[in-house]
C-alpha cells in the first residue's frame, strides 16, 4: 500500500490547524490538511460534536461512515464554545496554531466571540478560514446553503440532466468538498506568503461562488453562443463532437455503459473506432470523414457505436477501444470501485481500523507524492485525543490536563 | 472590484512555473497559480500552441473562449521541443523553475527527453508534477481519457440522474478542473515542505483517482447500505429527507427550479417550510413531525411544496425560503450568472481585455484574501511573452534574446 512518504515526513508536517469544520466542506478541507500531515486538531461541542457524526446514520451508535470519511487522520478534543472557559481554552489553541477553519452558518463563529478580529489579534500569524454559502455582500448572503443549494444557485445542475427533461443535481457533492479543495489551496498559498511576510491573512469563501469556477465549461459555452448553456445529456455542454457519449452494453444492466470520447483534435480517433467496431468499410466516408460531416450524422454514428457496444460487456468494450487509442472508460458503479483491489494495491483506497465500525475500506488523498499515497488513519471518536492535543499544544502535563478537561466537560453541562 | 490584494503582493509571488499544460486539467491547475501570484510560461509547441487554443471554436482566428477561461494570468512562449535547441532551452527553463507540470498523453513527456529524472536531475528542487487519466500501475494506464471519462470510470456519472434512467455525466468538467485542484493542493504542500528540506519532489495524479475523492458521498452510501450507490435524481444519494428536491416554479421554464433542503440536524426547518407555504395547520402533524415519518410520506411533502412552488417564480421563492432561515436557492442558468452584475461588484466575476476577443467577464479564483480576490488578466496569445520571459528567467539581453529566438522558431518549422 502506501508507504508513506520518504525519508523527509510529510509535506504539511508541524502545521498546526485549528479545526471547528462541521459537515463536509470544511471538514473536507482540513482532512486534506491532514492526510498531508498537518495537525489538525476538531474542537467539537460536548453534545455530540459535528453534526456530521450523526448524518446518514444506521441504527448503530457509530459514527456515521459519512463522518468517517471526511474526518480521517483528524483529532478530536471537546469544547464547550458557549461557556467563559471553554472560550479562553479555545482562544489558547488558537494562539499556537497556523490555520484556523470554520463552516458555521453565517454570523455563528462571530457571535461565539471567535471572529476574525479576535483570532487574529490574538494570533497575527494564523490563517483565519471561512466557508459559507452565499458571498459577503451578495442578496443571500444570510440564506443557509447546502451541497445542491450551492450546485442549482451556480448554474452546475442547469447543465446537467438531458434536453427537455429537468435539471438534475449532480450525484457528487461538489458544492461541499470542492468548495473545501478551492479553500485548502488558497490556505497553502497563504501559508507560503506567511513564511516570507511573517502574517497570517483572513480568507473567505462563498459556496455559490465556488461553484463558478468548477462551471467554466458553462461560461465557455456561454460566451461562445451568447445565451445560456443548456443540458445536453451526455454530450459536451462546449458543442457536439460525434462519437461522444455513453453507450449501452450487455447485459444491459443499470449502469453497464461504456463511454467514448473522441478529440476533434485528433482525426485518428474516429478511424480507430471504425476499425475496432469492424466498420473499416466507412473510412474515408465523407458522411464521417471530417468534424463538421460527423456533427451533420450524429445520430448515424451512435447508432453504429451503439449497435457495436450491444455485442460487449462494458470491460471488455473499454479494453477494445482503450487498447486501441481510443479514449473510453467503462462507468463504473461504488460496488464495482469498491471491490477493484488495484485502488488498494497503489493507495488510492486504504483500509483503516475503526475502534466502533472495525476495519473498512475508503479512499484517500489520490496524489502521489515521490511515488507512494499519504497513509490514512481512522477518524477520531468524538474527544478522543483530549488529553494529547493538551499537552502537544499547551504544553500541559497530565495533571493540568485533567483540570482543564474537568472544567470544560463541567461547562458543557451547564 | 478587487483591489487586489494588499501591500504584502499576492501570495505566490516569485514562483515559477514551467506549465507544459494543456487543455484542462493541467490548465486549471497552472491558472490557479498564477492567479495566486505566480509567474505561469506556458511552454507552447510553435505550430498553434495547446490545442486548447481551437477547442470548442467559433468561425474566427482568435483562441477558443475555452483556452481564455482556464488560461488567464498566464505568459506564453512557443518552443519546438522535439528540436536539440528547444529541448535545451527548456531544460534551460526547467533549472529556473520552482514547479513543472504536464498532462500530456502517457509516455509523451518522457519520450520528449523531459522526464522527471531528467529535469529533477537538472534542478532538485524542482516540484514536477503530472496529470494522467488512468494510474500508473492500473490496467488502463496507457488509455487517454478525457473529463467525461474520468467521471464515468470513478463512478460519479453512476449515481447522476434518475432511477430507471441511464446514467448522466456531469455538466460541468469536474474529471479535468477537479484534478487539477488536487494537483494544485499537492504542489503547494510540496512547495511548503521544499521551504524545509530544500528538495523538491514527485507528484502525480489519475484523472480517475481524483474522481473517487470527489465521490466520497457515494463510497459513504455504499459503506452504509453494503450495495452501489444508486441514481436519486434530486434526492440526496446519502438517503431520504424530505423536503429535499427541486420545485418547478412559475413561468415552467426549462430552469424556473427552486431547490429547496432541510436540515435532518434541525427539525426547525421543517415547521418554518410549513409556514412559508401557508400550511402552519400541518405543524405537529405526526404524518410529518418525525424524520421517519417524512420520509415515509415524501411523496405528499413534495406535492405541498410543488403546490406553493408554482404560485411563485424561483427568485421569490428563493427570497421567501432563505429569508425564512430555510436552506434553498433558485437555480440558474450561466445567462442569468452573467447577467448578475453582483458577482462582479464581490470581484467574484472580472472583466478583462483581450486583443482579439475584446472585453468580456469571466469568473476568477473566488477566495477571498483578506477581503478582496486576485485581479484577473487575459489569457495570453501563442508566444506573446517570449522575450519577457527569456530576459526574466535566463537574464538574456534583447540581443541574445532574439538570438534564441530566431533559433527555436527556426527549429520548429522543420
Amino acid at each position: 500500500m502506501s508507504n508513506e512518504t520518504n525519508s523527509r515526513g510529510l509535506p504539511l508536517a508541524g502545521i498546526r490547524v485549528l479545526d471547528m469544520s462541521q459537515y463536509e466542506a470544511g471538514a473536507a478541507c482540513t482532512e486534506v490538511l491532514a492526510w498531508l500531515g498537518a495537525d489538525v486538531v476538531k474542537v467539537e461541542n460536548p453534545k455530540g460534536g459535528d453534526p456530521g457524526r450523526r448524518s446518514y446514520k444506521d441504527e448503530s451508535d457509530a459514527d456515521s461512515w459519512y463522518f468517517l470519511l471526511f474526518n480521517a487522520n483528524k483529532k478530536s478534543i471537546t469544547i464547550d464554545a458557549k461557556s467563559p472557559d471553554g472560550l479562553a481554552l479555545i482562544k489558547s489553541l488558537a494562539a499556537k496554531a497556523d490555520i484556523f477553519v470554520e463552516n458555521f452558518a453565517p454570523g455563528v463563529i462571530e457571535r461565539l466571540g471567535l471572529g476574525p478580529d479576535v483570532l487574529r489579534e490574538i494570533n497575527p500569524r494564523l490563517i483565519y478560514s471561512q466557508i459559507k454559502g452565499f458571498g459577503r455582500g451578495s442578496a443571500n448572503e444570510q440564506t443557509l446553503a447546502f451541497d445542491m443549494i450551492a450546485q442549482a444557485a451556480a448554474g452546475l445542475t442547469s447543465i446537467t440532466g438531458f434536453a427537455g427533461g429537468p435539471p438534475v443535481r449532480l450525484g457528487v457533492t461538489l458544492g461541499d468538498t470542492g468548495t473545501g479543495m478551492l479553500l485548502a489551496i488558497s490556505i497553502l498559498a497563504a501559508l507560503h506568503r506567511r513564511a516570507n511576510t511573517g502574517h497570517g491573512e483572513h480568507l473567505h469563501v462563498a459556496m455559490q461562488d465556488a461553484m463558478l469556477h468548477y462551471n467554466r465549461i458553462g461560461f465557455s459555452a456561454q460566451a461562445l453562443r451568447g445565451k445560456a448553456a443548456a443540458r445536453v445529456g451526455n454530450k459536451l455542454v462546449s458543442g457536439a463532437n460525434p462519437p461522444c457519449g455513453l453507450y449501452h452494453c450487455k447485459p444491459f444492466g443499470a449502469n453497464d455503459y461504456i463511454c467514448v470520447y473522441t478529440s476533434h483534435n485528433n482525426p485518428d480517433h474516429w478511424r480507430r473506432v471504425l476499425e475496432v467496431i469492424g466498420r473499416s468499410d466507412l473510412i474515408g466516408d465523407p458522411r464521417y470523414s471530417t468534424h463538421a460531416a460527423r456533427v451533420e450524422h450524429e445520430a448515424e454514428i451512435d447508432d453504429l457505436i451503439s449497435t457495436w457496444a450491444a455485442h460487449h460487456d462494458k470491460y471488455e468494450a473499454e479494453k477494445l477501444l482503450g487498447s486501441a487509442g481510443i479514449p473510453a472508460g467503462a462507468v463504473r458503479d461504488t460496488q464495482e470501485l469498491h471491490n477493484d483491489a488495484n485502488f488498494e494495491q497503489r493507495g488510492i483506497m486504504q483500509w483503516v481500523d475503526h475502534p466502533q465500525r472495525g476495519r473498512f475500506k475508503m479512499p484517500g488523498w489520490p496524489v502521489q507524492h515521490d511515488g507512494a499515497t499519504t497513509e490514512i488513519h481512522a477518524a477520531p471518536l468524538l474527544g478522543e485525543n483530549a488529553d494529547a492535543v493538551l499537552a502537544d499544544w499547551l504544553g500541559a502535563g497530565p495533571n493540568e490536563t485533567a483540570a482543564e478537561e474537568s472544567q470544560y466537560e463541567g461547562d458543557a453541562k451547564q
